[in-house]
């Protein structure tokens, strides 16, 4: 399967607006959790149907619907009609391979997001798809399955630490992807620690295994890179729109979460450049122990070479060949190779291949 | 015949507007079927001449013209002017070679797109240019072989599935669009697992056709950039018309395709990197392979050459060598081979060349 | 002399405006041909002086003058004081390594342009510089020698063929550039062609020449570059000028010439990225065909060199040497050194080296 | 530790403006200096908390509050509170790690600047974060230890050169800022100077550690360049501010300051560019290495195989080799190895292998 | 000392506006030449001190001052409190490795630019900063020593050719400018015709001396680059001023201008590319040589090493060994040697090594 887009087998030639599961499921069934919270108090509920969600919440509150699961597109038509959602955004929610955007309409602000996390045991940066919907006072999230990333924002949530009960729902959606951010910048730390790790193995100590390594790196910097990337986009979007759903006092903290994608991306840039330059350091590497291996082969050969002809001219058996007889040839001939492979040795020495 | 580039001879200093057909003729004569629907019905017949085309079709409806073939010029000039489509687009429609564009005036827009299709038995990505004119109520679409991939869209007409029935010629217009790029990503999808499945042969058993094969890649991915990248021009353009032919409600689809072009051209991007690298750890593989190669001789040569000199040695015929006449001379000689190959061995082993 | 920019020794510190002939001579005397065509007529003439030119034509007549040879630069000098020229651009008309552009002024649109041309016989594509100025009712076209590439036009002329006899002087240099532009397509067919020829013998049967070519056809690519590029730059600026001597029904031509040079630029960049990936291929079938060699010769050296030198041991001429006396040593010996043989032989089919 | 990417653990999912100090300690604990000074006098302290900066300063006078040691989260949060910089300023602030930028608000201007160091014991460019925070008549430095860099300009104020007594706290801001960026040219030089010294290893006399040598620069280089990228962002933005902060005759010495930031970039590109076609070189010349060595071997073997094959041809015993029985057989044969050898020799002069 | 970059050591940390010299004397003692003239007459003088510069000159004349060696920083102070030039123009002024700009204010437009020169002794291109100052009715120019570029502009104005004797100081600035960038075009041709001369040796004659050569060329092209770069933003933005110092029809002559200066860094980039590709070629010969002497190598041994085995056979002692007892034994097996050597020649005339 291409890891780099997923197969639309199944929406092929799809009417648009057709909601249909793309993505491998994760669940047996979806699970919805409810939190609603005020200044003053904090509800929190598993639910089982979108019927169970309130009509109305007191004035100040703010709702945070969190789906897991998207294998129910049922589900998520009924949610899609409670909130406004147009069916165009319902699509892409369902399309886990959406590239980070997000969809403003009247009623509502889409986000489609992504959440990275580096699985040791494929040695593969993965990311899941996280779809968020602003409505005026709910947030809306949808998931692949359970997961840990947005349990810091619960806590801080039910503990009233900060701003975040009294701010609105347009700040409960910067929470979330600031978190996710930060969780980018969490992988690519390890990336780059991994990374500069294997500088001594590049540097000092490649084997063909290292090829291998690098090029899985490059893949990986490749795959953060196309997230990070329109996200970047996304932040120079949020920083100028007119969408009644954000408070003014709420783009102070959408400058900081663009600086934040900058300065992630800049990073991104240095590992990107950095595995290039593995490949050529690499390559180098591979030239230079060639090298060494010649030289191990050519001094010998160059030296023993000349000797084994002389020996191979004595041991000739022509009936005349006068040196044959003299009382001390073999001392004097012995003597003569050990001359020559001096100078020889003299020779790659001053080359400076000893 | 140059593949990114069609021969212009017979055009060559030709007028401007002027009808040529450049392009390899698909079909023995050309075939128009004509579609005219509306909430109500559906009608679709195949029509032997432009003159069978009706003058007027009821308020609401959509007729849909759909030629195949076009070697044909004076058909082609025909519908021109029946439906008021410039000299100098219907230039173009039969310039098979058109990068993908969109001509606007008054009366309607002209696309020129270009169809992608993976063909496995020339293992080349091959591309036929479809045009399309959008008129008021009528859309007109221009092929050069009759061809499967509009068929699931007469079919959700034939069905009134979704809200194409009452949609108007625009909707018709992005629908057709949208199944193109849907097919795009179909073959970017293809292209992406057949080189992810590549990658083992690249890593760790590149042989000489493996080269071949990712030049063969790089070319294919170079003609689906070819295609992609003035896409997504054509997309920035539509996402931004004042064209009267285009209904405000029909934006939103045309920023949800908007998104998907970019998708697909972040994943061309990606796979021209990969391409690229692949060519890189190719070439640092011959190398590693030729350093293999050399280590394996220069340990047979370095061991074996000082072991035959000595041999050589001892085969000369002097009449004085003392050590021949000694008794365990032969066996001493032995055991000094035997020495020196295992010094010679540790000292490979040390080197990590064994 | 350098290929990409000519010598400008004879104009270095000359005061701007310096009518100076920078180029080759191509002709031994200049030669002006008139015609001046409209609705109903057409008239052609050689003459010899600026002073035949008459002083007016007919309402609605066009007036073309075309000038054959630039040294005799009292000539270009009078005609600029004919029809307004300014000197700045009569300098340049007469400096043939003109950057493509174009200058507008109150009177006049002056054309630098460059024709392209594909010589056989120095494998090089070589391009004459063809500057044309557009005024109220008359082209003027520069070139340095007689060239074929604008006859076709004169047919058409001739022949009341399109709308060229009643359209106005601007589609006539319209025209003229078009023909330009499709004599680059042509070009870049050519290279396209040939190139696309040559990838068998980069892929399969590179030799030391083929670098060479290779290169030359780099170089035959970055001279169509260099011509291409700033004429798109030129048909923005002709896309949105606002000069009286552009006519409103021109523009249309003008931007499907634009789409055409748009074309032209796309395909130039396809063939650069070739050219370099044939470098690339060509340099990793270097390094293959060395690691070929390197084979043949550790595979005859690693079989061979043990062999003898075990022919070496029995070649010693020791007084006691038992296996020398045995009655079958001899056949033992070839035996073993068969199996040695074979041994390495089925090492190196394991190793995949055979 | 992740070299260009600081591990933000400490604060993931923690809750925006909250104070953690990102970075490691580098004093045991903060140090205040307070400096007030006007036209006509100055006044210099440290300070030992937050409440002993005086409530008002005299009309014209500027104070510069200078904080070394950052890990007193309780400290910055007083400073921010005292002069109402925002939290998300004040968090970022205390994350040594910041992109240089500035922020803007009604009241201050923060500056996120970074200050390069080459230090020669681990052969690297490191750089610590410099913030400072621009308000009515007041500068506020935060910076992680004391450093010497702002000492000449201490010392202006002290002495009274210039205008800094009397052109108000933008123009502190500016002169800060300025000796930073000087600060980084000294660095560009050093690294600079390095390099073209570093140049006669690279061309004539590479080694396997001029390998790493290389490496480090290129990732020295590439420090830099994120240092410098930023900072022609900030000044871009500085040059056309509409803060009151900064007065109309301070604009003068920023659009100095944006030139000289252009002029570094510009550098640090030319010796990013040096540092890849070191790369290069550094690999043509191992292959060149490669390429002598080879011929060594060449010439040696191709020279002696053949002699030592006709040296044994004579060694074998056969009973009938009528060769070995002539008078001058001998002589014949050495006769002949010379001729050869010459041969060869002269063979290979004529290709210049010698 | 860093060929790219001047060191600031002596002016590090010093107040803005600072006038300290930075750049090697290249003058014993200034010297200030002054020129004014106008319509009717010209008058020339060298003069010693600031002085003597007239306070008034007449209606419709031009001055210019040129000053030649800037080490006398008391005389450049003088010079701009005469002209109200601001004291940073001077600092850099003085600073000889300002990247080209130019600094507009009311009174004055002050020009940094920089002079090209091929030196051969060194083979490098070296670059002389020229400042010059436009002000209403004078031009004054900086140089570090006397030059002979501007020579050809004073023999104009003594001679009265062209329009310059009356087109005012903005025109005398323009023809200044437009010198220096022929100097440019020129410095460019020489280095393009080398580098097309080199292209032989490159292409058939490599040798180790060829890879310092073109990295040479590649330090010149961008030595080249850093010059012509910033004058392409300087044309741009002289191009649309609103300063009242440059006449409307001064700005025909700009536009020229820019038009120059653009096809100057059109072929920089193509010898920039040039150089690249050198590189690329040279490498890809050393491994055709090599691939070459490996073969010699190759051939040689796998012939001989075969045929030195059998003679080895025939070369043992054993007692039983009956083809040594044959009457053409020896024959046989000089055939057989024959034999395999033709087979291998054979087998190497069809793999094309031969
Ligand atoms: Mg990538
Ligand atoms: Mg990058
Ligand atoms: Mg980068
Ligand atoms: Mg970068
Ligand atoms: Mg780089
Ligand atoms: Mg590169
Ligand atoms: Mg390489
Ligand atoms: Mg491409
Ligand atoms: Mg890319
Ligand atoms: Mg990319
Ligand atoms: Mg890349
Ligand atoms: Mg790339
Ligand atoms: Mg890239
Ligand atoms: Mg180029
Ligand atoms: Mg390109
Ligand atoms: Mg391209
Ligand atoms: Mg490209
Ligand atoms: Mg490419
Ligand atoms: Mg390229
Ligand atoms: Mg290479
Ligand atoms: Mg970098
Ligand atoms: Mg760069
Ligand atoms: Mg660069
Ligand atoms: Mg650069
Ligand atoms: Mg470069
Ligand atoms: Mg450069
Ligand atoms: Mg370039
Ligand atoms: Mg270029
Ligand atoms: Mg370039
Ligand atoms: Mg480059
Ligand atoms: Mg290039």
């Amino acid at each position: 399967m291409a890891r780099f887009i997923k197969s639309r087998r199944k929406s092929h030639g799809a009417m648009p607006g057709s909601l249909i599961f793309i993505g491998n499921q994760k669940m047996e069934s979806p699970d919805i959790r409810l939190m609603v919270y005020s200044r003053e108090n904090v509800e929190e509920k598993h639910i089982e149907s979108v019927d169970e969600i309130p009509e109305a919440i007191p004035e100040g509150a703010v709702m945070w619907v969190n789906v897991y699961g998207l294998q129910d597109t049922e589900l998520v038509a009924k949610l899609g009609e409670r909130f406004a959602i147009p069916p165009l955004e319902l699509e892409d929610i369902l399309n886990t391979d959406q590239r980070p955007k997000v969809a403003e309409n009247e009623k509502n602000l889409t986000f489609f997001l992504r959440m990275l996390e580096y699985r040791e045991e494929i040695e593969q940066v993965t990311g899941d798809q996280v779809s968020m919907v602003l409505c005026e006072n709910t947030v809306i999230t949808f998931q692949e399955k359970p997961a840990h990333y947005f349990e810091p924002v619960r806590e801080r949530i039910r503990n009233n630490r900060g701003r975040i009960r009294y701010a609105g729902s347009d700040y409960l959606a910067y929470v979330l992807i600031d978190t996710l951010v930060d969780g980018y910048i969490h992988s690519i730390e390890s990336l780059g620690t991994y990374m500069e790790a294997m500088e001594k193995e590049v540097l000092h100590n490649s084997q063909k295994s290292t090829l291998e390594k690098i090029y899985r790196l490059k893949t990986n910097v490749g795959f953060i890179r196309k997230a990070v990337f329109p996200l970047k986009e996304m932040m120079l979007f949020l920083n100028k729109t007119e969408s009644k759903l954000i408070q003014r006092k709420t783009f102070t903290f959408l400058k900081d979460l663009n600086d934040l994608t900058t300065q992630t991306l800049e990073a991104v840039e240095i590992y990107h450049n950095m595995a290039n330059d593995y490949l050529n350091i690499y390559h180098s590497n591979v030239a230079n122990r060639t090298n060494e291996v010649m030289k191990v082969l050519t001094i010998f050969a160059s030296i023993f070479i000349p000797l084994t002809f002389i020996a191979g001219v004595y041991g000739t058996n022509f009936d005349y060949l006068p040196e044959l007889h003299f009382r001390y040839s073999y001392f004097v001939m012995l003597g003569l190779m050990l001359i020559i492979a001096v100078a020889m040795l003299y020779y790659f020495w001053r080359k400076k291949w000893l």
